[in-house]
């Protein structure tokens, strides 16, 4: 059958079918409506939206459809582990383009599914459109939690004080290194599978955004755009310099086995679309944070020093040269 | 300048600071970090989102991006409207296509801003991303008020009773004329200011979704994707027939002037991108709403034959000839 067949409202049955336990049906207007509604407590509502466009930040021949749906999920509740706060409800809008089949959407449906399962988060409702070209923003809710006073706990990108350390969870640069992989040709290459998946099927650090809460963490940025990229907003919101010891930033293991050591290293510090999360906090909080989900390792400090910047700091402890940039959503794209 | 000279985070700033008061700053997490967050009551969440993709919705000769921005909002709190919510903040999702220009994002804001004025609500947060196409999403937010017995008051497609009558407000086809009016070349004929008007910024009624709300109305649908293709879904959702009287759908004085009056007949009946209401409750019910930002007009009644389909009658009252249809999104676009 072909989507134009189906039609818009017809389409937008089968993917409320086609994902299961996933639709969120129970709440007080389920999808199929003008809007969507569901009961909330009093407290701090927490949203964010993102877009996974085809041609910037997916192509056919590095994922498939049903990875895309994994990461128009991981992508947006990601947001929302930096902030501490568990996701509940996704909002998800899809302009497929031309060539997008009734395949490639069912495929799309079921990577939300199957995240949606994974990290316990529902669509309550979405929109569908005919577009000249393909992608997926997807609107992430949840509900902070409050400390005994009250007052919300959330993490925040201007929270990070001279003093603090800073910590990533996982090993950065594991899904640019897959990504690396898939682009020459080496995807099935054994040693490679665990940075491919890494890139395809990514996944969000909840737990560790609640855990750094639990602990006392006040400031936490997801590194989607790069660990570099993104602990320049902690800096600039912070007005705080943040030292990087470039040889304690962790290496995936196959990164290592298959990339010269320089590519590795230099993917860890700038690649993107890892959903890692990078924390700063005092030695004792950060040593609070047990290893759950993912390890999560020191790899340097918050000094009072040249607020506004990153520095990368060599084995000598003096700074490495280092070109700035990272995963620019307009620079990378239009430059 | 240009954008990419600008990047991602630059014009962030950039359009924040051009919102000016439509942008939220002083919610708990203003725009600029992962997420957004805003205090909530206890009560029932309402969420939307809606995309304007160029080539789509709308193209570069028959509105500018200062309309696109109007539009971005409009389309989404509209869909609030229709549940009878007053909407409250929005996330913007912005994708840039290579053409894009500073001057187009400024302009874009622009409008955004002068909707966010009109309206009462302001952007909490959104997205930026250099894509190879052009469109914007709105997600919506709003909370429902409570009945007496602590119930949201909501509007819902499935609440058509037989015997309810059906009104509609404004002048549905406005839009639709406007831009055949553009298309014509004829845009600037005086007559056609108020057409075209209709087609660039139009009106979300969230008023008249409150009032409604407030006057006991049960089953409202915003009328986006054409008159009678939104009354079809009130008729399947509500399992109930809707018998529309061709000659009682109100037209616009200026569509009769400038249009065949059979052709502004059928824009009005099937004639997308009118943010208008379409309402169905007892008369009684629809007496007691006062016309307020628009006049609300009696244009057929719910029955309980043909459960699922919408019928146009004639002045003899038998049906007319109908194709199925109006606007949608997919077989519209595609088809």
């Amino acid at each position: 059958m072909a989507l134009e067949d189906l039609g818009e409202f017809g389409l937008i049955d089968r993917i409320v079918a086609r994902l299961g336990d996933a639709a969120a049906r129970d709440i007080t207007v389920p999808p199929g409506d003008d809007a969507a509604a569901w009961a909330v407590d009093a407290g701090v509502a927490v949203a964010t939206v993102d877009t996974l466009a085809e041609g910037t930040h997916w192509r056919r021949d590095t994922m498939s459809f049903a990875d895309v749906g994994w990461r128009a999920v991981v992508t947006s509740i990601s947001d929302l582990a930096a902030m501490g706060v568990e996701p509940g409800f996704l909002l998800i809008s899809a302009e497929l383009g031309p060539s997008v089949q009734l395949d490639d959407v069912d495929a799309f449906a079921d990577g939300v599914a199957a995240a949606c399962d994974c990290y316990g988060v529902r669509v309550a409702g979405g929109n569908v459109a005919g577009t000249p070209a393909t992608s997926f923003s997807t609107t992430a809710f949840g509900t902070a939690t409050a400390a005994g006073d009250g007052s919300p706990l959330l993490l925040r990108r201007d929270a990070a004080r001279p003093g603090d350390l800073v910590a990533v969870s996982g090993t950065p640069g594991a899904s640019a290194a897959g990504l690396a992989m898939i682009e020459a040709g080496r995807a099935e290459e054994s040693e490679a599978e665990p940075l491919v998946t890494a890139h395809r099927r990514p996944q969000a650090r909840i737990g560790l955004g609640r855990a750094a809460v639990e602990a006392g963490v006040k400031c936490t940025v997801d590194i989607s755009d790069g660990l570099l990229q993104d602990l320049g907003h902690v800096a600039r919101a912070s007005r705080v310099g943040v030292e990087v010891d470039a040889g304690a930033v962790p290496l995936h293991p196959s990164a290592l086995a298959l990339l010269d050591p320089e590519r590795a290293r230099e993917l860890a510090l700038r690649g993107g679309e890892d959903y890692e999360l990078a924390l700063t906090a005092p030695a004792a909080t950060l040593g609070a944070l047990t290893d759950g989900e993912a390890p999560v390792t020191t790899i340097g400090r918050v000094v009072a020093e040249y607020p506004g910047e990153v520095v990368v700091l060599g084995s000598d402890g003096r700074p490495l040269e280092q070109p700035s940039g990272g995963w620019d959503q307009l620079r990378t794209a239009r430059g």
